[in-house]
C-alpha cells in the first residue's frame, strides 16, 4: 500500500528536516521561522519518498538516503517558494494556506527560497541524518550525488525549467516543446531524487541506475500529465490552489494540446512505461511500483 | 604589486567562468544569458583573488583553486542579482550597468540568481575547472569544501547577513550588532573564499587554516567598513552605484556609528590585525598582505 508507506516516508523526512530549522542566533530568527514555514506545510513529500524508495529497491536501508530526502526537498520547497512570488506565479494560497511571500514578506520569501537551496546542500551531506552505513562513508559516492543534485537543480534542470515555463506563457507549445518544459521543470528533480536514492544505497550498479532512470522519467511526465488533467477537473478545495489557474493564465496543459481524453490514456500509458523499467527489480522494488499506480490515480 | 595580481586573476577566473554560461538548449538561452550579463560585467573578482592568493600562500598553484574561484564569484553574483530586486534592495544600477532585472526581468533576475547558486555547486566540482593535480583528487577535501561553501552561502551565512540588513534599516544598531550583520552578509563568503582556496592547495594544516580565518575575518570586515566609507566620501561615477544610497536609506554604516575619522581609524587597525595574521606565511603570501593594505585603500 502506497499510503502506508508514504505516510512511513513523511515521518521519517519530516523528522529529519525539522532538525534543520534551528536558527543559530536570535538575529536569524524570522529567516529560519520564513524557511521552516515553507518547507513544513503538510507537502506530500512524494520526492523523498522516491529517494528512500530507490534506496530500498536496491537493498538499502531507506535512513541511508535521509539526507538525499531532505535535500530533494528543500529544493522543490525553494522553487515552489521563488514559483509563487509576485512575479513569477503570483500565488496566494499554497497547499490552503497563505504563501510565503504572504505570510511574511517578499524580500523574505527571496531569501528563505535562497537559504533552502544552500540548505539543501549542507542536509546532502550532513552526518548528523547520514547512518553510519559504511555505504555511506564513499566519498566518492558522495562527491557524485551533489554534483547530480547541482545539476538537476540549476539552470540545466529545474531552474531551466521555469525559465522555459515562464516564456512559454500565451504560445501554442507542441507536445515535444512542453514535454522539454516539464522534462525540466519537474523531471529533473524527480529523477535525481531516485538517482540519489540509489546512490545512497551504496549498491547502485550501472545498469540498475539507467533503469531507474527510465522509471523516473516516465513517472515525472506522469505526474505532471496528471497534474493538468487535476487542473482541469480537480476543484480549489482538494487542491489547495486555485483550480484553472493554469487554463487562467493560458498555460500549455496537456488537456489543452491532446484533448482530456488522450490526456488520461498518455498518463495510463507513461504508467506502464514506468512498470515496464522496473521488471528486473524484485519486491523490494514495490513501493516504486505503486507510485507509478498512485500518480495516474490521485485526485489532488 | 596588487593591481597587476588581481589582473591575472581577473583574466583566469573570467576565462574559467566564460566556460560555464553555454546554454544546453535554444529554449535555454535566456536564461544563460540572463546568467552571464549578471556575471560577466567587469567585477573586480575579490573573493576569486582570495582563493588563488590563499592557495599560493600554501604553495599550491593558483589554478588548482579555479573551481573555488568560480564558485565564489557565482554565489556572489547570485547575491548580487537578488539583492537588487525591487523587494530587496530596488537598484537600478550595478556597476554603472542596468542591473539584471531592468535589462531582463523580474522573473529572470530571480530564476538568474537561483540558477547561478546551483551552477557554484556544479563548479566547485566541475571536473574541466580542475587541474589534474594530485592534491585535487582527495574526494574527502572536495566534500569539506561543498560543506563549507553550503554553509558559508546559506541562512547561517551570507543569506542570514542579508535577512538581518533587511531588518535593520531604520534601527539604531550599535556596533557589535553591525558588525553581526556584515559577518555574515560579506563575512561569510570572504572567508569561504580564503578557506576554499586553501583547502585546494591540498596542503592546508589546521593552525594555517586557523591563521588564514583570522586574516579572512579582519579583511572582510575592513572591507565593509571602507565600502560604509566611500558611500560617504565617493561620488556616484566612481562607485558605478548611487553615492548616499545607504544614507538615504537609513541603514547603519560605520561612519554613522563611530564617526568619519574613527571609522578610517578603524579600517586601519583591522589590516594591521590581518597582516598580524600572515606572521607565519612567507613571501608567497604576499599578494594576500597587498590585498589587506589595498582594502583601507581603494577609492572605489
Amino acid at each position: 500500500m502506497i499510503a502506508a508507506y508514504s505516510a512511513t516516508s513523511q515521518a521519517r523526512v519530516n523528522a529529519a528536516l525539522e532538525t534543520l530549522f534551528n536558527a543559530p542566533s536570535p538575529e536569524l530568527a524570522r529567516l529560519y521561522e520564513a524557511m521552516r514555514y515553507s518547507v513544513m506545510n503538510g507537502g506530500k513529500r512524494v520526492r523523498p519518498l522516491l529517494a528512500y524508495a530507490a534506496c530500498e529497491a536496491l537493498g538499502g536501508k531507506a535512513e541511508q538516503a535521509n539526507g538525499a530526502a531532505c535535500a530533494v526537498e528543500l529544493i522543490h520547497a525553494y522553487s515552489l517558494v521563488h514559483d509563487d512570488l509576485p512575479a513569477m506565479d503570483d500565488d496566494d494560497l499554497r497547499r490552503g494556506q497563505p504563501t510565503t511571500h504572504k505570510k511574511f514578506d517578499e524580500a523574505c520569501a527571496i531569501l528563505a527560497g535562497d537559504g533552502l537551496q544552500s540548505l539543501a546542500f549542507s542536509a546532502l551531506l550532513d552526518p548528523r541524518l547520514s547512518t553510519s552505513d559504511a555505504a555511506l562513508t564513499s566519498d566518492h559516492l558522495r562527491l557524485q550525488m551533489v554534483s547530480a543534485l547541482a545539476l538537476a537543480a540549476g539552470p540545466a534542470g529545474m531552474v531551466g525549467g521555469q525559465a522555459i515555463d515562464l516564456g512559454s506563457v500565451g504560445l501554442k507549445l507542441d507536445q515535444k516543446a512542453l514535454e522539454t518544459m516539464h522534462r525540466h521543470k519537474t523531471g529533473a528533480l524527480i529523477e535525481v531524487s531516485v538517482k540519489l536514492g540509489a546512490l545512497a544505497s551504496g549498491r547502485a550498479e550501472k545498469d540498475e541506475l539507467k533503469s531507474l532512470q527510465t522509471y523516473a522519467q516516465a513517472i515525472g511526465l506522469a505526474f505532471q500529465v496528471q497534474d493538468d488533467i487535476l487542473d482541469v477537473e480537480s476543484d480549489t478545495e482538494t487542491l489547495g490552489k486555485r483550480q484553472g489557474a493554469d487554463i487562467a493564465r493560458d498555460k500549455p496543459t496537456y488537456p489543452a494540446l491532446l484533448g482530456l481524453d488522450a490526456a488520461k490514456a498518455y498518463a495510463l500509458e507513461l504508467r506502464d512505461q514506468a512498470l515496464h523499467a522496473l521488471r528486473p527489480f524484485d519486491a523490494a522494488a514495490e513501493p516504486l511500483r505503486d507510485l507509478a499506480r498512485y500518480i495516474v490515480e490521485r485526485r489532488s
